[in-house]
């Protein structure tokens, strides 16, 4: 079977524009468009689904500019069988209509309430209305995985005959399996074929992979799986399935595919599921003892592909299934060298902070190594007191007192917002024991009421070195406060530990 | 294929409780899992894998609970090849073991730094204690999809001579191919074989399918799809692709299996994709035109399944994608009878609103409504001030000035934080319009700096109505305060709408 695969080429329609943007909520603005076509077409994509021209003055204008953007892929736009469609698409400047005929009974009768005759022949007259207007089509069928098949290629046929370029199959409601798959889609072979699979039940992936190894020559995917309801075939995961798994070379440069990924999820505001496979958060991140005990010595025991071949890293976290191989590694780089036996101590306080619910971050591993090796806790800043106003007729304002290296210092300042004006203040104020920033700042969603607990993680910076720290308040500026106030410490009485870390 | 699949009976091992738990950040305390593991029994599950019972004191515990809770599923636990995680297994009560050997000579040499001999005997010595201990054994082979098959199906034979009961070949780092596990899995069906796979590359679930189609009785599952790195096979994909596309009865009650994914969510702190097939938000959410259009006329043309099959509804929300038959449902549903010409209005600006990448809430709409229908626009409630102050020596104390039906009220509350405060301050002083309370406080989550804007969506409650409004500033308190004030406003206005509306 792999052999079949190996030495086929195979192309890509993304339709993350187009599929992808009718996600509930999700809407991008021409530019963004822009953005996303211009990485679409530089990781190797050919045909960019850019929208549907008739639906808005906004579709049409990021319709343009891609078609004018000088990109090597190919632009696409969806199009029903109706003249103003292709009209649109044509006018637009697009190359070609990706164009889409309803096949089931179900879509024809119900939806559309017409008749399979009626529908036959709007599809033709389309397919040669379309082609007068320049453009290369796409004939494809939606619903076809529900379709009479001899209907469907009896359609096919006559669309090639009155110039279709090329064919595609939808598997609209994502009701294909493999096996299906492969007995369906020979015969329907044609002219060149695009499958077009939705993951409602979770196999749009191995569909799209049954339909290329039974003829198809081209898959419609989207980046991160973005689309109604359960989404598209993921971009990544056909790449990276038919690269590794099947030993295709797909053209696509792999290393672009975590940045895409990103791209998208910002521009869209639709965040990846953490553990999704490829660009999830937790793809590559490990926890548990034995699973980071097997990567330290072969990072193949864990991981079927090196995080780089797709643009990112690896992440060991500390945690309740945590080992001393990880616990270690964490610790040296946080500048602590445990003997053995305060090792298997830490290890123990780690788990037992994961076995009530924690997320571990740098700042609750030095306050265990701290206690363990018995060095001194010195806090280099203290916190007095901390005020904050705002509302309607107030700019936001906040003052603090603390105590830095034993002097005290009161300051104040103001800012975009409370949480924005208290940080401000503690930077501002601390400025005379070293220059800290704050270099990300999260919130976890909160929901609920207002008197759910609220957990703000920071990263802040000092020459060079970083650290994240953690405050869990049901007040948003007091955990907020007290993650920065933990982090500064930190990173303040870093050379006095560096120091004593050798004593033992 | 599918009459092959029909007739079988499949068992479910549930492993939410030990692999989807050693997701990193993830810890269930022994009541949580206590919980899950009566849902889990509940819906139909054969056997629950409790934990790791050497793991810590809290798993043990964890375990315990499990095996004493009297619930029909068997109790099993995962083991290594040690005759301490044997007694700590038999010691908690556990009725079976997930017996757990390393096969690869990846994992035997690299990772156990032994030979296969060594392992091979050590696996046995395991097998015939764990029968002694009088637990029913499972033999798993780990990471078997890269080991040699020869000495796989050798240690699976001889550990069914030393007394195994069942085997188990695991997929650990997720490459198997549906191909593949055709051919693999037959010469291996020695005994009951599950099936054990991980969604590195998207596939967990085809492989699951392909390996019960060639002769495994069991699979392994977790809910939502939970477990290291991109998880392992979700059980609600596994069970309703058997159950709608194979036509095999599961014996899993499915209508429980929108709770189970909510509370293992909840309990876990792992939000599910909003995409993710059967149980995320979005799987039976829809905007665009044609496809609620569509719905309305039949749902099964962008179904494949009826939500309530999973124990959910359907949800229509607007959009750019909004076609007339969805507004049209909107705006009766808040109390809005427009004629043709006006809801063709309604809809240009619904998606205009859209276009420029707004989530659409109800009191979006009604404002929309209101503009296109000519409806005085005169709110109950104007806010002149608010103002907040919080700290470490300061109750955080809210303070509010409003007009409310022309008469102004000014009152003060306190609260957990600030914004707990901003909104009891709000609540009290609208009491003399109405009785509304806060039934939902939601805060996307915030990434970047403190600047950045922080989104509140809220929804309210008044005799019965509830009504959805958001609110978006850099200031959280602004948000909030802007998102209750719109949403009360939109509440106590409701009578002259419902009068109004009659005139067109």
């Amino acid at each position: 079977m792999i052999v079949l695969l190996r030495d086929k080429k195979f192309r890509f329609l993304d339709t993350t524009l187009r599929d992808g943007e009718q996600t509930p909520g999700v809407s991008l603005s021409p530019a963004d468009k822009v953005e996303i076509a211009t990485a679409l077409s530089d990781i190797g994509v050919h045909v960019i689904e850019a929208g549907s021209a008739v639906a808005s003055e906004g579709e049409r204008e990021a319709i343009r500019l891609i078609a004018q953007a000088g990109l090597s892929a190919e632009c696409c736009t969806y199009v029903r069988a109706l003249p103003q469609d292709i009209d649109c698409a044509a006018d637009a400047g697009a190359d070609s209509v990706h164009l889409v005929v309803p096949v089931s009974d179900l879509h024809i009768e119900r939806k559309m309430q017409k008749t399979r005759e009626q529908v036959f022949s709007m599809a033709m007259n389309a397919v040669e209305y379309a082609k007068e207007r320049g453009l290369i089509v796409e004939l494809s069928g939606e619903d076809a995985s529900r379709a009479d098949m001899e209907f469907l290629r009896s359609l096919y046929a006559a669309g090639i005959e009155h110039g279709a370029d090329r064919l595609c199959f939808c598997d609209t409601v994502g009701v294909l399996t493999p096996e299906a798959t492969a007995e369906i889609i020979p015969p329907l072979c044609l002219a060149p074929l695009s499958i077009h699979c939705h993951n409602d039940l979770g196999l749009a992936l191995a569909n799209t992979l049954a339909a290329l190894k039974a003829g198809a020559s081209c898959c419609h995917v989207t980046v991160n799986g973005l689309g109604e309801r359960a989404g598209n075939t993921p971009l990544e995961e056909v790449v990276m399935a038919l690269e590794h798994l099947y030993k295709v070379d797909t053209g696509i440069e792999t290393r672009k595919i975590y940045p895409l990924s990103t791209l998208v999820s910002r521009l869209t505001g639709v965040p990846f599921a953490t553990n999704k496979p490829i660009v999830g958060t937790m793809a590559f991140t490990h926890e548990s003892g034995i699973h980071a005990h097997g990567l330290f010595r072969d990072s193949r025991t864990y991981e079927p592909i090196a995080p780089e071949l797709v643009g990112r890293t690896r992440r060991i976290v500390l945690g309740k299934h945590s080992g001393s191989a990880s616990v270690k590694a964490a610790l040296t780089e946080l500048g602590y060298s445990p003997n053995p036996r305060q090792l298997e101590e830490m290890v123990k306080r780690i788990k037992a902070l994961g076995d009530e619910g924690r997320r571990v971050t740098d700042t609750d591993v030095m306050a265990i190594a701290d206690a363990v090796m018995l060095l001194e806790c010195r806090p280099v800043i203290s916190l007095k007191q901390y005020t904050v106003v705002s509302g309607t007729n107030v700019i936001p304002t906040a003052s603090v007192t603390m105590q830095v290296n034993g002097k005290e210092v009161t300051g104040a300042a103001t800012g975009d917002g409370p949480v924005d004006a208290a940080l401000r203040v503690l930077q501002q104020s601390v400025a005379v024991a070293g220059d800290i920033r704050l270099e990300e700042y999260h919130v976890d969603a909160v929901t609920g009421g207002t008197d759910a607990m609220v957990e703000v993680t920071v990263k802040l910076r000092k020459d060079g070195q970083t650290i994240t720290s953690r405050g869990a308040r049901t007040d948003i500026i007091q955990a907020s406060v007290e993650a920065v106030i933990t982090g500064m410490n930190r990173l303040l009485r870093e050379y006095h530990e560096k120091r004593s870390t050798n004593t033992d």
